[in-house]
Parts: structure tokens; sequence; C-alpha cells
């Protein structure tokens, strides 16, 4: 009873790495439907919100069903309540590669970014796959040293969105106020995405440690 | 012992409630230093987040504390989760107050929102509030059909959040790029508090059905 009670908890572990590696695709998708103007890509990542909500779902369903039948203590409980927690960024994460995805859908057959701003869409977008991919090992290994970096990345992202601003503001912006509400706000997700990554983070933190570590 | 459980219970309920009125504060005060150029507001708003920050931490210990000891099953267990889902959103609207702010003080001693579009602010901002509004009174009272009527006051929103972009998109827009840029921003951040008010509800529809609303 209690060992299929630890293969339960360690598969919902295991669910939530693979979640986060198909949010990872989702975004990394998402910005090859943005940069490429890419049509078949950009639909792909809309219709597939639908399927990482059903693995969101059965992850916390599984969490609220050990919770219930299991009394969980200590690190267990922290365990099933971060798992509560981190769904809810994974599913913001997916909604924001949706967002993207709109967003390149919406300008075609034109591009939404114009040329010379697309290496720094590109910066941002790598860094947030890199994010990403950092929180899937922090939840299936629980490494508190990456937990600390992944705060870095956070910074370089802060830096990228000002410079991104720093483009739009210059005063001559030549791509029109259309173009330049559309990469504000597509600053704004991928932005939005590390945030959710370093929640996650964060989460594992509170798990390991007991304490959530200062915001 | 079980009488005290059921108070801790009740009382969970009660800090959730008072917080979803701070949080409304914040909104409200966020508006008025970005309407008015009210620079003493826009600070205290920022200079409450840690306030606010605090109470939820509070009421997220004490769900934790309940979960860990006293097992609770149903409807109970289900409070406790449904917290732990409300807390984070409170948390990203409080964060949304700051953001409305700091852009209000970023403009100063300019106004971020040309006059012509402050009635659309306003308005977005009206519908804000009677949605946190309804939140509240959706978390204190159970009442289920307040939280599906939240979901017209959500299509209202998107509905002004349409008309804003339409504004600054007609081609005509004589503001600037950056304060454009800022509105469209300042549109999201709204949206986004009604978003969060919509999950709350929600989050008490499941609670009180164990089914959680088609999104």
């Amino acid at each position: 009873m209690r060992d299929q009670y630890y293969e339960q908890l360690d598969q919902i572990v295991d669910e939530l790495v693979l979640i986060t590696d198909r949010v990872r695709s989702a975004v990394a998708d998402a910005t090859t439907a943005l940069l490429d103007t890419d049509i078949a890509t950009a639909e792909r990542v809309i219709a597939n919100e639908s399927t990482i909500e059903e693995a969101i779902d059965e992850v916390e369903e599984r969490a609220l069903v050990l919770l219930a039948t299991q009394q969980p203590v200590a690190t267990d409980l922290r365990q099933l309540v971060s798992t509560l927690r981190m769904v809810a960024d994974l599913q913001r994460m997916s909604a924001l590669a949706v967002h993207v995805s709109k967003t390149a859908r919406r300008r075609m057959p034109d591009a939404a970014v114009p040329l010379p701003v697309q290496p720094l869409i590109r910066d941002m977008a790598k860094v947030a796959d890199s994010m990403i991919a950092s929180a899937a090992r922090i939840v299936s290994e629980r490494d508190l040293d990456a937990a600390a970096a992944l705060e870095f990345e956070d910074d370089e992202m802060d830096r990228l969105r000002k410079e991104l601003f720093r483009v739009l503001l210059d005063g001559e912006w030549p791509h029109g106020v259309d173009t330049a509400i559309d990469l504000a706000l597509l600053g704004r997700y991928y932005e939005r995405v590390g945030d959710h990554a370093v929640n996650m983070a964060r989460r594992v933190v509170y798990l390991v440690t007991g304490e959530l570590p200062v915001a």
C-alpha cells in the first residue's frame, strides 16, 4: 500500500516533467511560427493547448486524490501542494505560447516581427526556452543550485525586455503603432513565461527546504 | 477539537474575503493614480504590495497547517485546495495593481492616459472593480449564480479591451508609440485582473460542485 503511494508520488513528478517539456515545445513552436511566419505551426500550437490542458487536469486530479486518501505529511504534503501550484504555472505558460501563436497568425501573411527586431525576440525566446528546460530539470532532480541560477537567467530576460522597449521608444520607430503594440505584448509574454519558470523553481526550493525563497 | 477546526476553516474564508477587498482597493487606487496623475496614491499602492503579500502568505500557511494536521476530506479538502489556488490569483491581481501604478508614476508629471481615452480606461477599471467585488461575494457566500454572471462581465471586459485596441490601431493615433504601448499594456493588466476574478469564481464552483466549469 505505502509502496504504491510512493510510486504514485513519483509518477506525479514524472508527469510534471513531461508536461513541462511539452510546454517548452509549445513555446519553441510558437517562436518558430512567429519568426518564420509559419501558419501550420501556429495552428498546431493553438490546437495542442487542449491536450496540454488535459494532461494538467489529470496530474492535478491525481494530486488531489493522494491528498484526500493518503493524509500526507511533511515533504509529501509539500510536494502535492507544490504540484497544485506548479500546474497553474504550466497552464499559464501554455496559454502564453498560444498568445504568441495567435499574434503571429493575426499578421499572416506578413511577419509580426520586423527583421531588425528578430534577433532580440529570438534572444528572448532562447532565454525562455533555457529557463523552461531548467525548470524541468529542477523539478525532476530537486536541484537547488540550478534553482538559484535560474534567477540570473530571469535578470537576463529582464535586460532583453528593457532593450526591446528602448528600441520601440527611441523616437525613430518606423514600423507603425500596430507593430509596436504587438512587440510590447510579445515581450511581456516571453517575460511572463520566464516568471512562471522561476515560480516553479521556487516551489521546488520550498519543497526541499520548507521555506519559500524571498522573491 | 473539531469545532476549532471548523472555526479555522471559516477564518480562512474570512481572510480570503478581506484580502480580496484589499486587492480591490489596490486596483481602484491604482486607477486613481493613473487617471488623476496622483503620485502619492501611486506610491501608496506600490508600498502596500508587501502588506498584501504578508496577508497572503499567512492564509496560505494556515491552509497548509490544516491540510497537514486535520486530514480533511471532501468539501473541506476542496476548500483548502481552492484557497491555495485563489491566493495565487490574489497575488497576481495585487502585482497588476502595482504595474498600473508604476506605469502612472513613470509618466508623471504627465498623464499616461490621454484625455480622449480616459473614459475607456475608466470603464475597464469599473468592470474590473465590479468583478473583484463579485469574486469577494462569491467566495464569502458560495453564490453559484453570481459566479455564472461573472462570466458575462468578463465578456464586457473583453469588448472594452477590443475597443481600446481599435482606437490605438485606427491609423490616426496622434499620441505617439510610447503612449500606445502603455495603453496596450494597461488594457492587458485590467483584462488579467478580470481573468483572475473569474478564476476565483471558478474555484468556488469547484468547491461547491466538485467540478470545474468548462473554461
